[in-house]
């Protein structure tokens, strides 16, 4: 059965997915340098054959996803309505996703497919929407609340994600973005079903009760 | 040189210290069940001479704590004016404190001298007047700011704090005291120095940068 993820979705000690300011040149926005230096430590460790928690555990669960859902602010830096329509992303030519990508946004564009199959779809329809469309893009496989902190509130909300898998890094941002606000109820509905931590972060998985 | 320490302080993924509802048959509130479980457990560890991660860092640092500081409702579920005098705190006629302790409240009374060496004083001075008081009670020992959130807080905002010892238990609360609220950019003076964990807590030391 297909399941709605969030997916190595990182937060600081504090509880911040990001930072204030974010920009063009500090996507995460300031006072989160090294949030994800896990993540590519990681990397690197499991491509050169390292057997470490983090690189254990950073490619799990990353087959059988079939679509992703995002934040406009996930997406790009602009704010606002779209001065011209030639910001596609982060992610260059090819993006790392390689299906189709739903971007909510108060300023819809017509869809955007890049090389590799990633298709960026900007939408103002409603999360229960947009993650129908999602679920049927995915084709019976997995679909990704990739974040940020905004989006994947709304989601939880709503009532929508099935399971979160965070990591939490010992750093401090002191403000931002943070994933535990605005969620209401909405957390007593999950339990933590694991947590393991390497020395540099605590991997933690978050399901229904 | 004696510092000024937060000690085993515990709190939930999404960073409360206690539930909503603080009350006297709830002393930390609701949603928070199992909170200490850990240290509980970790005792009981240690006392059975067992050596895991929990066992040999619940006393650790126990040693040279000459004096604690605690917000009013660490030390009762009594609100607003005392109705009567009786109450003398949730630990019996003999706490576990053995030193001074001076509580934080807008409703002074006399000295509470119990057995054991515990005296309790009820003051409504400011935070660097009851600092200063009882660094001098702990005689070059170290103080602990013991809880509940919103007095560390209180003592962080004013810079005072020179390292937090914090355990971290995958539980969530969805609401109530969140140690890293009001906080403004006071964390950013401190780093996360060590991280260590069990599988049912994650130890972490914040000292200043």
């Amino acid at each position: 059965m297909a399941k709605v993820r969030v997916h190595n979705y990182t937060i600081t000690l504090d509880g911040f997915g990001a930072g204030v300011n974010q920009r063009a040149d500090a996507p995460f926005g300031d006072n989160v340098d090294g949030l994800h230096d896990w993540m590519f430590a990681a990397q690197e460790d499991k491509a050169a054959g390292g057997g470490g928690i983090d690189a254990e555990r950073v490619g799990r669960w990353e087959e059988g996803i079939g679509a992703t859902i995002m934040g406009r602010n996930m997406f790009g830096p602009v704010r606002g309505p779209w001065e011209d329509e030639s910001w596609s992303g982060w992610w260059g030519d090819n993006p790392p996703y390689h299906h189709d990508v739903f971007v909510h946004t108060h300023y819809p564009r017509a869809p955007i497919p890049l090389e590799g199959g990633t298709t960026f779809h900007l939408t103002d329809e409603p999360v229960e929407t947009v993650l129908d469309r999602a679920m049927k893009a995915a084709n019976g496989q997995d679909v990704i609340i990739a974040g940020g902190a905004a989006t994947i509130q709304q989601y939880l909300r709503a009532g929508l994600i099935d399971e979160l898998y965070l990591v939490q890094v010992p750093l401090l941002a002191g403000a931002g973005e943070r994933l535990f606000d605005n969620v209401a109820d909405a957390l007593l509905n999950y339990q933590v079903t694991e947590m393991v931590s390497s020395p540099t972060a605590t991997h933690l998985t978050l399901r229904r009760r």
